[in-house]
């Protein structure tokens, strides 16, 4: 296991899908900073299941407690313990599977390379592992809206072969995200992506998606390279993500299609400091944020975990027919959203803090 | 900067393109492995400049010496300092840029970042940085073939809208790669990347391309969940490369668009392990490998020196017209080739030292 | 904040002395391990306060859950999360110091990092912030013991002037230190010491010591060259403890004084490994062990917390009596003997988990 | 190995003694700093052997070249690779230590753990292992004295039983520390011990020392509880070098004999600031810096290279009689002075670094 993440603001996850409880540490907060509970549930509410007809019913209210680290709603500094309650477990839902590993779930990797495994639902591999990353985020996300007024918005970008329109990367905001239960800002295809979303569950099917994000306001030099560019943690915290496969930022690979001549940004004064007439860089160049919006996609694969029959094999190498029970989300891209958006909070806070040391 | 990679084999490069000399530090190489800069040298020589009237014609022969950590032919166990000389610098071609920042080139964000920029190139957001991480990964890749069997191939894919037709994973390998000059295995594809890129280049334009990459026998159980997962540590090491824009594993983003009954791999008996009839999940479920080869593209864009003239503004807002000298690659994936295939040996040989010990 | 310790056995501890719980993460325990709270309640109990009349009345129980990583009994290889709430809060006792820093605790350099201090108690700087430590270093210690049979026994070595006598370090066990109330070995000293800290108890005053602790059945090859010594982790792990003034190891300051004729361990044959006939070397060479008992000392202050009236500065700057109230060990040493062993064990563990990579 | 040190400001050393060459990589010095090879070269001539007749008489001459990471003078903020070339190697002197590992040196734990280790010399526990580490500390300690005024200064406290007298902490300079070849500011001390070193060198024998050190002009706030606190980084560092045994900071081990009352600093105010009267507490309080100048001592073995005859055993397990030949000190202390101080410096270095994000 790894189950760190950052250099000075650092993230500690922890917990199964069934056991006690799930949350993090998070060390290196800044202090002196107002927080409290309410600072931090907006986003796991986001994230929790059951918030529509198209998310797993698994029915947990994931409320989150501040254990250490605030005194009278005031960051000390020190590491801060959010801890969430595990409660609508079901362990009887998972004896279908301890014989017979999901496909393209993690039963068979970490049998493999642990020699046990959760018992009960994916433990560690479970999207309820992302309840720490989201808690954490929270906390960043405060401190990064209110010192620098950085913004991180994530939206659905497809849904299956359905693809949102253009975003307008400069005004989007989660209110606008949040219109729609799939979380498409374009209104049509939000209904076309619901639809699917539907129907897959019905028909005891999966479906992947992609989430796009923007980060806005960053200042100019966030990123160490050559290895901690601000684009390869980005895509460290993204590829992270249970179901995630792929990561792309600015032109991402369609600029791989393009000609320099045509793919540049060429420079122009925007008040005080240089910026980019075009985007394609998506913000970042050499690995270092230059002010402009950075944007990136994030691939999902479909939830692995079907309650359609699959012809696979158990653990013993026998052909076997598994019929997945427990409770699963269809597409997971909706409630993905809050997760990008806390792993990007994760990401440029981190690099915020590695950054200020020059601002003597 | 930060310019370690790895947590037990750590790697830490060095030099700018046009300072004395450029190499890396490999802590961590295990002991007792026979090493010469004969094991080093090749994949040197698939990277530097010159190799065709494809790449740059910037001079360098880039023999690497072995200054520690080796004696009488044999890794003691301790740091292995590797050092390749600069030669052919030619300060004089870049002072054109010396108050014009490259358009999508890191001129401006380090600037922005360190508040002053290698003079001459690019610095360390040159190509020539990519040496040290490729004379790291022959060590690792001698490491992870000797005692693992593993091997590494990687190709070009795409070069801008031209695409190379599927590659057989399981057989390809570095001297079906090299057949041709720019690296694509489909010899028809790679007449008309050849003729593209020669036109780009007449054209003093640039353009961008895909690399693919495949990593066979990798025992299953490498990454480390929740955030070093194999996966993840790919996307990070690939998006530090120079122009590198998106990663994807596996069916990537075509597999965000596909149902989970079409997507899921269903295990099967292969000899004494489990295998799996597809490989959608390129060899990675849950961030851990499970046996089956690693299968991931890289998106580059095309290289930002074009010298194309181009309407963009000086350091002080004022606006400029460019016309960038200094030689460069029109299409950099041909010589991305071993610097990917190296950047997967750093992973994958850091992940087997991390997961080693739970052979006890 | 640097909350983190460890490279593959990764301890995040948490919580100030009068927020609602403290308690630690542990990252990279390995898996298939029974474990259960009794592995883990004992060092707490050995540390915790009101043992006896020579400690503080704070009333305690400590009571540890583990919150996640283990599921039936077993480690899962995953994080586990170990929590102990606190009970006995009095914020009340603080008040005097709201205005006067004590001398010599941390409240004055908090403030000055952190611009905020815990208004109540010493915060992160007190000793229950041990409390992570120690649960966290009987996880590793069950480990050790029983794959490799490892032994780590503390005990008082000094208590203010009072020194004990020798250690037979190859035979002194945890029962025969826990015989008397001031864990020290030699009895007629442990009467004495218990005499001296009870008497500067009565005088509202408080003593220091040292504790020294043996390490037993290290296999030889532990230790990572040349920053990642035994030695040199050993050394911050014990300077990291609250009030830790002094370490050395084998003969330390005093085999300064000696000539290296007289200060060389000649080796011998021991069975099937050479073993040394003297341990000056306090079975460290090169910061590698060699199989010989590891044995070191750590030097403790006098806390600095004493209800004395002391002459001293309040933060504005104005003269100040100050009488410190509060619940508060006259001497630290007693209950630092599990706190040593657990920081003990967590050095060890790490660093064997580092070396076994080398089994293939 | 483990051969990085520090978080933000970090240092990869390499090199065996008879290798090609020994030097370091800094990675994440600040840019913008004016740097030759002139700011480094005086404590590498400080620390190389045969200064006088009381070292080695291995002619190293140890000129350092900075090959990257700075151009025109100036640090470009890029990772910093200095190289000192070995040339004064005679490989035929360590024929004898082939089958017969030096007693109390690191022959056989090297062998232990790696299987295998450097033939001629010491390998990397040779103390040219700590060139790399002088060259790195002379870069932080530029920085630290032009930005922040820190003045780092160590000396010779005592050789053998010889103690050196008491030393103004606040008055000491490195000019008064080398009027004596053996770099104890005590004259008369300073000759007693010249002549038990000049003894012990005629008697083929070798005798251990302590050296002192004081760090004046530290900011309050510096250090990172609970783990990377001041003085557990310094141990961690002190502890780290060949032939330390020991470390204490403030009143070390002395003070564990005394009362809280008597121990305790008092405050009192000192300009704009608060200080402390007394400064047992050697500057650091709960890890953390608190203005006063911070002291230590570290305690360092006889080396055990001695031409004496010793009984002992050969690797396997027969008994020898060794006569080590090689050139070697008899005493290492007045040599470790700026090792030490190259040590502190790249502690206090880091940690500014990681400390300075609070000042926005």
């Amino acid at each position: 296991m790894s189950s760190v993440f950052g250099t000075l603001f650092r993230v500690s996850p922890f917990g199964e899908s069934h056991c006690a409880a799930v949350g993090a540490i998070v060390d290196g907060a800044p202090a002196g900073m107002a927080l409290g509970e309410r600072d931090i549930q907006p986003q796991l509410d986001r994230r929790r299941p059951g918030q529509s007809e198209l998310s797993t019913p698994r029915e947990e209210a994931d409320l989150v407690s501040i254990l250490s680290g605030v005194e009278n709603g005031v960051t000390l500094g020190t590491p801060i313990c959010l801890l969430v309650h595990n409660r609508d477990q079901r362990p009887g839902d998972y004896q279908e599977m301890a014989n017979i590993p999901r496909p393209s779930h993690a039963d068979y990797t970490y049998q493999a390379k642990y020699g046990i495994r959760a018992s009960s639902g994916g433990g560690r591999a479970s999207a309820r592992e992302t309840i720490g990353r989201v808690a954490a985020g929270a906390i960043a996300e405060k401190y990064l809206a209110q010192i620098w007024g950085i913004e991180i918005v994530a939206w659905v970008d497809s849904v299956g072969p359905i693809d949102g329109g253009a975003v307008d990367r400069e005004s989007i905001t989660r209110e606008l995200v949040d219109a729609t239960v799939v979380r498409s800002p374009d209104a049509e295809a939000a209904i076309a992506m619901a639809e699917l979303i539907a129907k897959v569950r019905d028909g005891n099917d999966s479906v992947g998606g992609v989430v796009g994000c923007v980060c806005r306001n960053l200042p100019a030099g966030l990123g160490e390279p050559v290895f901690d560019k601000l684009d390869a943690l980005l895509a460290h915290a993204m590829l992270s993500l249970p179901a995630a496969k792929g990561f792309d930022i600015g032109s991402g690979f369609s600029g791989s299609r393009m000609l320099g001549s045509a793919h540049n940004d060429p420079f122009v004064r925007k008040g005080s400091r240089l910026g980019t007439v075009t985007n394609f860089s998506g913000g970042v160049q050499g690995g270092i944020s230059n002010g402009e919006p950075v944007y990136f996609r994030v691939a999902f694969k479909p939830p692995a975990t079907v309650a359609l029959g699959q012809q696979t094999a158990a653990f013993d190498g026998t052909e076997a027919l598994l019929q997945a029970k427990g409770r699963h989300d269809p597409c997971i891209v909706p409630r993905a959203v809050p997760i990008v958006e806390a792993m990007a909070a994760l990401v440029i806070m981190d690099l915020l803090l590695r950054q200020e040391y020059r601002k003597k």
